[in-house]
């Protein structure tokens, strides 16, 4: 059978190039976004796909149209009908302090629940993950395995509420875990020690001991709160 | 001086229309849309507006539009460009124990942050808040207050990525705060007993003890928790 060809939408495109340079610091809260004509130009789109693009980014509450002056990125974004969350999280310029301690209650809590809900099938994906770990050839491979990692541990805790705001800033989740590990890393701690974390983490998980699974979540954020030198 | 009118735009109010009736659970996962014309005829107002909003809720993702076969409200909400959490949130039909599972701990968090980073100024709010919870004649008014004290505590712990989810789901805590009141008073727990949780939070947050905070906030959970008979 044949399966319908999806074709990329050419607003979906301007839209994503805006969404781009948000993500990479370019355009902030605030700034006025270049005229449609000029988009239009520089994406070499029409004039019509730019103004559908603002258009959606303004009902979602992300561009204010001022009359006569230009479109602009909001500054707030109370009573946006839609929160676009993760956009909200890239303008806002947090600090990695603030993601560590985000990420640190939702993962200790996911691991919590996952002590109880998990798979078999998951734990063995896990114990599949670790021992690839340990094989790892490159520090850009542990990091790739290393994500996997906590978000399969993070569905195993079968709360679509918590997954959902995990899935939702997971790109900065990403840019967090990796920039963890090179910490942890370079503050002289050794690859093993990384290692012998998530491997506790998976035994405590086999053996389904709450406990045990939220002391070797606890560990591993010790570890990072540690190389950062942030305070407990 | 006079200030810029701003209008209500008529696609805004079809969409919060649309969104209404995904809270009230009306609109479901899945569900085909009414045509644009019926939905123009209902709702008053031109083809063209209903386009308009159908558009951008397809650019965030929320609506799929099939060729021939009219809108659906999508299934799944991956790779949508930009992820409207509440009303993920909404169309997930998630337990109030899922709810109370991120509740716990994200406002855990923010308590202890809290016990930091809370201002003077803010401690006197929360005091004010409680001595009018103390007097509150109606359950409607102690509901209020109650929702307020939790928001208050929210912004103290000054991370605002955490003050960014607790906004993006505050439709559905706001209900979940209601109903765990219901709950814990039907379970023969007194009001001076939830008083009394909301007061020993105030005193520990007052010596900036952040154990002492953390446990306040533990005890109230513990009350919600035992009254939904949730095991720990």
């Amino acid at each position: 059978m044949f399966t319908p060809i999806k074709t990329p939408k050419v607003y979906d495109q301007v839209i994503e190039q805006i969404k781009s340079k948000i993500k990479s610091g370019e355009i902030k809260k605030g700034d006025r976004l270049p005229s449609e004509r000029e988009m239009a130009e520089s994406l070499s789109v029409s004039r019509t796909s730019v103004r559908e693009a603002i258009k959606a980014l303004e009902v979602i509450g992300l561009v204010e149209s001022k009359q006569g002056a230009g479109n602009y990125i909001r500054t707030d974004f109370h009573n946006s009908l839609f929160e676009p969350l993760s956009v909200m999280f890239m303008l806002q310029e947090s600090s990695l302090k603030e993601m560590y301690d985000l990420r640190e209650t939702l993962e200790l809590q996911c691991a919590k629940l996952a002590a109880t809900n998990i798979k078999d099938t998951e734990i063995d994906f896990l114990t599949v993950i670790l021992d690839r770990m340990y094989e790892a050839e490159s520090e850009e491979e542990s990091l790739e395995l290393d994500i996997k990692f906590h978000y399969l541990l993070a569905k195993a805790s079968r709360n679509v509420l918590l997954i959902n705001v995990l899935e939702v800033i997971s790109q900065l989740m990403d840019e967090f875990i990796k920039a963890s590990r090179m910490k942890i890393l370079h503050e002289g701690n050794s690859r093993e020690s990384l290692l012998e974390i998530h491997e506790n983490l998976v035994k405590a998980l086999k053996i389904r001991d709450e406990v045990k699974v939220c002391n070797a979540m606890q560990e591993h954020f010790d570890l990072i709160r540690k190389a950062y030198k942030y305070d407990k």
